[in-house]
Formats: structure tokens, C-alpha cells, sequence
């Protein structure tokens, strides 16, 4: 009833990389599989997230409003709809990270963190990458000042009926944040 | 003001391929961006679904309950909590999709479909793997019967306590589910 698996790397770039695995579980045929990973030790480091995803809550004189990104993504050649997210440097704690990405990607600032899941999965047939959702209470003023220049990302407040009209729209949205706008556009608020 | 991207793919395998992306933007820098990708066109293709991940609401004697997935995921050699799905064949539409992979993973059947999303992407800052969700009453008996050899999925009918227990846990889950067993956690219902 031999269980193991192997890796063998098939690119060597710095932020995302292919294996192939080869592998056999509980005495069945031995099998191959393929996978990308932004990781060193891929499956191995399956239990550290990769990134932070925020779902930024902010109160407001007309009510509270979900903070949305609207970002260019290469791989999909278009804008997509999601939250702010960036992957967590080495080291950092995760309130950093969402304190850190917050700024950049939307000018904004932590008041204070409400939730942080437990690590989820992107995608767990292609990959181990990984984050946790962050839900957050946020403040400040929407800028672009602190953007990377490669970065192409619009901040929009949205309240309920904006996330309704966004859900019945063909616009593109990042999974991951799909079924917390379903949420908003019943409940009109996440906590 | 040039805008344009190039693809060179570096692997070539059946499931799933590493491409490098040479792109320019609004007259930017020209940049390198890499991307794993399930299509024959990648990018090009970003508007075509690859695969249905269904949210199944059953109705019980005792209430309705949430149908849960618990699934061995290769690339992180562990088990995930998430929604029965699975990838579109070649000229499926999406309730057959939705019917077949039903059938394959839990053993049940559909009733009706309440709603298919726009197509949302898994992860588009490293991929154009995309899907909708669909969110659907099944009927029927859980039943491994059609489960293929390969696959390792348990399935089971959670209740609000459940699934807020699993989430205060540190079992692993699909980033496409949080959302929505966060939204079923303070509902107990979706609709």
C-alpha cells in the first residue's frame, strides 16, 4: 500500500513554475499529474498561503460599501472584478500584507482586520497556490499614488444594487470573490 | 501606442500548459508575464468556460443542506472541502456538464438550476482557467457508484452548524466555496 509522490520541475522562472508529478495513493496504479506552483517546495509548503485576498468593508455618510478592484490581467487580456491581493512577501505577517497591498492597490487604510480564513485554494486540480480571505474594515481615501507602474487597477465603492447590476452583468470576476459579492447583493453587508 | 501580446508555450502536455506572455500595454515598457493554461488558445480563448462548479442546496425531512465535497487534491496531497465540478467536454452545454458531473461525484440528480454566473477565473494573475457557478436543487442518494477510479471524493449534506464549524476549522477548502459557505454560515439557505 505504498503512497508517494514525485516531483520533476519543467521550467525554472521566478514566480510560477510547471511540474509534472508523478504519484500513487493506497495501492492504486501509479498515475501522473500536472501542476504549476509559485511555491520552492511545491505540495510540500501546500499549508503556507501564497497571498492575501481583503474583502474591505467601509463605512461611508451613505451606508457601508464594498471596495472592489477593477484590474487589467494579462492571462485574461481584460479588466476582472475582485478585491485587493497581493502575495505575501517573505517573512511577512499577514496584517502587513493586507495593510501593504491595501495602500498600493487602493489607497486605502486598515482599521481593522474582522476575519482571516483559514488557507483556501485557487485552483486545487492545476495548483497548490493559496491564500487566506481577509474580511476587513477600511478607511480613507481611494488613490493611485501608491500603484506599481506594471499595475492597472480602479478602486470603486460599490453598494448593493452596484454589486446586484455587477452579478447580472457579463463582466469578468475573479472567483474567488464571486461568492462574497452573492453575499453583499443579499445581505448589503459581510460580517 | 502598441498593444500587443505573445505567447510561447514551454510545455506540451494534454491537461494542462506553462506559457511565456511577451506583452506591451498603452505604450508601457514591453514586460514577461508566465501563465499555465487548460486551452488550445490561451488568452484568446479567456471567454469560454472551462469547467462548472455547482453550489447543490438538497431538501432533507430535516431542512435544506449545503452538498459537500471533500476531495484528495494532488497538488496539495490533501483533502479539500468545496462543490461538486468539473471540466465542460468539447461541445457539452453547461446542464449537461452540470447533470453529468453531479451524477459522477455525488450520485445525485439535478432538479433545477437557479442561476449560472457570468464566467469567473480561478486565478487570473497566473491563469485563464475560468468557470461558472451554478447554483442548483439536486434530489436523490449520495452514491460513490459513478465516482471514476481516479477520483477520491467523499460527499456530504451539511447544515448551517456544519458548515460554520468548518469554517472555524483548519480544514483546507477551495477558494471558489468560502465565499459561499460564508454566505450559507449566516443564512442557512441559498437563494
Amino acid at each position: 500500500m505504498t503512497e508517494f509522490y514525485e516531483l520533476k520541475k519543467l521550467t525554472d522562472c521566478k514566480w510560477l513554475n510547471y511540474f509534472d508529478v508523478i504519484f500513487q495513493r493506497k495501492g492504486k496504479a501509479e498515475r501522473a499529474w500536472h501542476m504549476c506552483s509559485r511555491k520552492e517546495e511545491p505540495i510540500a509548503d501546500a499549508d503556507r498561503p501564497d497571498a492575501v485576498v481583503i474583502v474591505p468593508i467601509i463605512k461611508t455618510a451613505l451606508g457601508n460599501r464594498l471596495v472592489v478592484t477593477k484590474e487589467f490581467r494579462v492571462p485574461i487580456w481584460d479588466y476582472e472584478y475582485g478585491f485587493p491581493a497581493g502575495l505575501i512577501d517573505d517573512g511577512e505577517d499577514i496584517s502587513s500584507t493586507v495593510e501593504r497591498e491595501l495602500k498600493e492597490e487602493t489607497g486605502l487604510g486598515l482599521v481593522k482586520i474582522n476575519h482571516v480564513s483559514q488557507i483556501v485554494y485557487s485552483s486545487a486540480g492545476m495548483s497548490d497556490e493559496s491564500c487566506v480571505m481577509v474580511l476587513a474594515e477600511v478607511a480613507g481615501t481611494i488613490s493611485n499614488e501608491w500603484l506599481e507602474d506594471a499595475e492597472d487597477i480602479e478602486t470603486i465603492l460599490m453598494d448593493i444594487e452596484q454589486i446586484r447590476k455587477l452579478l447580472a452583468s457579463k463582466e469578468k470576476i475573479s472567483a474567488k470573490a464571486w461568492g462574497l459579492f452573492y453575499h453583499y447583493a443579499v445581505m448589503g453587508k459581510i460580517e
